[in-house]
């Protein structure tokens, strides 16, 4: 694995990423996911860019998406900053725990047309070949709790 | 041109788009680079997903990226989401204006690692088949001035 030395401690995340999650919220149906992530070090630079998509399980209609660049926070600690199509950015800080990743958003902002999101969380861990995450959020009036639970495997290592 | 109806204003960004820009800044020295940026129409969905990268003319070396995505805001309306690996976020909102796009940054946020980015202000224009811009920046204590001004040719269509 080919990657910038600032990058050791997230090498783990590196990889395309395929698997299936649920999404609840209070003020949503409960829906199922298919999702693939792709993590892939930048040559030379000290980020890894991260793409990501969901569709409908038994539909195939494209849901989510969001694309980004992990960074390293210095020992032990790990940044996220992404945009989403639904007129989200987020900017997380957070720690790295040998092969867990806690980010907590310092900051969620969106444009005008976009729903209110107003905190969120993710818990991203890998175990061998698999990575599951939890994605807790504080949206529309609504304190922060479990949005989405997803397993996911690795399919190819970059 | 397959795209979302949502997305007739904005269709004029979509393309593999090539050229040459030149950046200057109080606190650096002035450089000229090569850019690439890709903007294309997202299956069923009222999105662009927009992405660029830099290298410096000379050498080739990597310099900056984004990616993002636009978003119709209404008539006359755009909105611009976007992440950079340096660490930053930014969210826009403006105006569209035939083929001319003015965002002007209503969040910018960045990780604790990150330089501090206060305000950014974008002009796209297309005429033909080239693409102009101009973005503004305050940064580190300095007032919003111009950054950096590309010209880009459109090399092929999505």
């Amino acid at each position: 694995m080919n990657h910038h030395p600032d990058l050791t401690e997230l090498a783990f995340l590196v990889g395309t990423w395929k698997g299936t999650g649920h999404g609840e919220y209070p003020t949503i149906d409960e829906f199922d996911y298919h999702e693939d992530v792709t993590i892939t070090p930048v040559p030379e630079k000290p980020f890894l860019a991260y793409s990501q998509r969901t569709r409908e399980l038994e539909s195939g209609r494209p849901l989510h998406a969001e694309t980004g660049y992990f960074r390293w926070g210095g020992a032990g600690r790990a940044e996220l900053v992404l945009a989403q199509p639904t007129g989200i950015v987020e900017a997380h800080a957070g720690t790295i725990d040998g092969t867990h990743l806690h980010l907590r958003a310092l900051t969620v902002a969106h444009t005008p047309t976009a729903i209110d999101v107003e905190d969120v969380e993710r818990h991203i861990e890998v175990t061998g070949t698999t990575m599951t995450y939890r994605l807790s959020m504080a949206a529309v009036g609504h304190p922060l709790q479990v949005h989405l639970r997803a397993t996911l495997e690795r399919s190819e290592s970059a």
